[in-house]
């Protein structure tokens, strides 16, 4: 029970400053990349096991409460909705208006502000007394965007000792997300009636108590969405996330990671989510690739272009897949398998295409066993790697230039530039040459590394 | 400190049963399977992280200790010998020989008792308390071996309430394998004092003082080598612990597997361990297959023939060096590495050697065509499999025909019988759609699996 705890989202409030007008919908239902403010809280709490949601609505209820219904059924989730009439009075009054359903520990976060599941994860990992409240800070105080609006905070040994907006001596700030028990209420309550009826008078009560602990957020993001320009960063960060700097090889960190991360955010942004699945996207990807590789068996430097760019958009649009699971909380182990599948599918395919060419222009059988040599070398490129991870318990290191050398991303634009250059076949056999050449290499620097261990 | 214990090893006794006569090894000495039964304890030990050791000698001591340095050096232990004059009157003076070098937990064992590292590693992990000592017993009493010449125990909450030779009520067995604390070297001189110089003299009196824990064995093997016909029995237990049901294939099983344990274990037995390494046999039967898949380029019955089975008798050798390795403690995480990436490299040149050979008699590209299809679909299902232990963070479940249908022992016997009926190029072809069939099945069943649990 504790391990996922009930959580209360602030969403009553009217957050003017980013959504002026009753034209625009209301700022929980703002969307960012496919989904709204309010879903993407909901789901990164749902990544970390969550499931009981209470909502707090008052400005503009009607119209977000309407699509919680649809929320519940699709993310497979309980959402209560309690409604504030006071939300007026400040944000300290939606809480407290959650005091009749909780009765031991809650998650309490802000509709307006994004963090990843492992926020929380690691917010109910180290929140486990019932003596204080805990509050995740962000101590890099420098990167804060907007650090005149940020909730400031004083971290002393651990607790809370200063909380406010304009707080001068401060070392870290506020998150908006708490691991709260039933004696919060209490503190609201005091501070409503002291005249302050925002939420932090009442974390300001229990701090001085020393009821208030603070977690570290680490190195996790978070972001407040308050204004258009947030939004905009926001946005931003969540595409550059996407990003895997560490896995990504040569061409695609450089040429396809740029294009496709902008693609998956056309898609999520202009295209209903149920009808883009990340498999439906991996499949669309291997059938351009299986078009290119079919092109190519036809010769000739038009068709052989035309061949080699098809593979290289597959190529580019293999990316998109999972970055919109990740832009949309979809990502499965089972969509990732079957995209490395398709992956190595399509390699064999192009390689036969590629070959069955050439062979059309010089019928020998070297053109065949030169096909076979590449193919080998790209499939057990890929396998080999799989099996240093299975037998070391860990990622072969991805890095340094072998490592990148074998790559998918490199290989199909080996195949392109071949293409261009009027030879895609010998082009094939060399970068085949090369998977050969990395997996020998990656075994002499382990074979180099385990003697240096046992020695 | 207290997780790597030092090891006590009690090898001063004469062991008549075993060795009649001064031409005959003395009985630490005697080999199965390529080592010494000392060895085998001291390496069973070193699996379990252990490095130092104290051996008492007593018989032939001097012929035994010639052999320390060597396996000092070569088994990286530390080995000191400890003498025991009075080794005639029983093996507790052997151990309280001992009572100078040992200050704190340490574990002792006999040379004769053979038994699989795990059992040393549950002992430390169970044995924490420095109050008792602790025996390891096996209570499948049914199943002991000579269960007249075992020392029996009577196991009550946990504790050794009764233990000897010749016990009448006895629910349990006495396996020889020990974690003690100095104070049972006070009853070991206490027993000695009243007439009793054997180490159950010592163990009796501490369980009369409830300090006698007992640790269960469990399914793990053990082994009390005494008498030539125990040898035997050994040698058996530990070959028969080679074949791996669970993961072996229809023709591994049946065939291979039977074959290849018989081969090991003559390896072991008459060649110089040094000279027979796991990963040259690894490297031979590579050279075996890629030689068979040479000879299919030629064509015809007879060579096609000898060609099948050339790839057969490497199928055969391949499983020697996991075997040989397990069988003398060198198994190690490159060998297994290495080993299935010579697996995938031979299962390409068979594909090409006789896609070659059928192509020179019928030369037309789709040859060519069926030789990629059945390659890609050889590496690919080996490829699948290591994909989903990666994603799901365990081994595919290789139960169910279809699991044991894609991998490589049929593979290779279906190109052998291919060959022996004449068609080894259209065998291929079959085994080359089972596997890509097999890969869709894999997935299909992992897709409706995901369903189930998810909703």
């Amino acid at each position: 029970m504790y391990a996922r705890p009930p959580v209360v989202i602030l969403a009553a409030g009217r957050g003017e400053r980013l959504c002026e007008g009753e034209k625009k919908p209301p700022k929980p239902l703002i969307s960012v990349l496919g989904l709204t403010l309010l879903e993407r809280v909901i789901l990164s709490c749902k990544g970390a096991g969550i499931e009981e949601f209470f909502i707090v609505l008052g400005y503009r209820e009607a119209e977000i409460e309407l699509r919680f219904l649809e929320w519940g059924k699709k993310y497979k989730v309980s959402i209560t909705t309690v409604k504030n009439q006071d939300w007026k009075n400040g944000n300290g009054t939606s809480a407290l208006a959650c005091s009749p359903f909780l009765s031991s520990a809650f998650l309490l976060v802000m509709c307006d502000h994004l963090f990843d599941p492992q926020v929380i994860a690691q917010l109910i990992a180290e929140g486990k007394d019932g003596e204080a409240c805990y509050v995740v800070v962000d101590r890099r105080t420098e990167q804060v965007f907007d650090i005149e609006d940020a909730t400031r905070v004083q971290v002393q040994d651990g607790r809370i000792s200063a909380i406010g907006k304009g707080l001068e001596a401060y070392n870290a700030v506020d998150t908006g997300i708490f691991l709260c028990w039933p004696f919060l209420f209490d503190a609201l309550r005091q501070a409503q009636l002291e005249g302050d009826g925002t939420l932090s008078g009442g974390i300001r009560r229990l701090a001085k108590q020393k009821r208030m602990k603070a977690v570290d957020l680490g190195e996790h993001l978070w972001l407040d969405v308050d204004t258009p320009k947030a939004l905009k960063r926001a946005r931003r960060l969540l595409m550059k996330r996407l990003v895997k700097t560490d896995e990504d090889g040569f061409i695609s960190q450089w040429f396809n990671r740029p294009l496709s991360v902008r693609f998956s955010a056309q898609l999520v942004t202009h295209c209903p989510l149920e009808q883009v699945t990340p498999n439906m996207i991996s499949l669309a990807s291997f059938f351009l690739i299986l078009l290119g590789a079919f092109l190519f068996v036809f010769g000739g430097y038009a068709v052989s272009l035309a061949a080699g760019i098809l593979c290289q958009i597959g190529s580019i649009t293999d990316g998109c897949d999972g970055e919109v699971a990740r832009l949309t909380f979809r990502t499965s182990r089972f969509g990732a398998w079957l995209d490395t599948l398709f992956d190595r599918y399509g390699g064999a395919a192009i390689v036969t295409g590629v070959s069955y060419g050439f062979w059309r222009f010089h019928p020998t059988p070297w053109v065949w066993l030169g096909g076979i040599f590449a193919l080998t070398g790209f499939l057990l490129a890929s396998y080999t790697k799989k099996e240093y991870a299975i037998r070391y318990g860990e990622g072969f290191p991805n890095k340094g230039v072998w490592a990148k050398l074998i790559k998918r991303d490199l290989r199909i634009f080996m195949v392109l530039l071949g293409a261009i250059l009027g030879y895609p076949y010998f082009f094939l056999l060399a970068i085949g040459a090369v998977s050969h050449l990395g997996i020998g290499r990656l075994f002499w620097q382990v074979y180099k590394g385990r003697q240096t261990v046992t020695r």
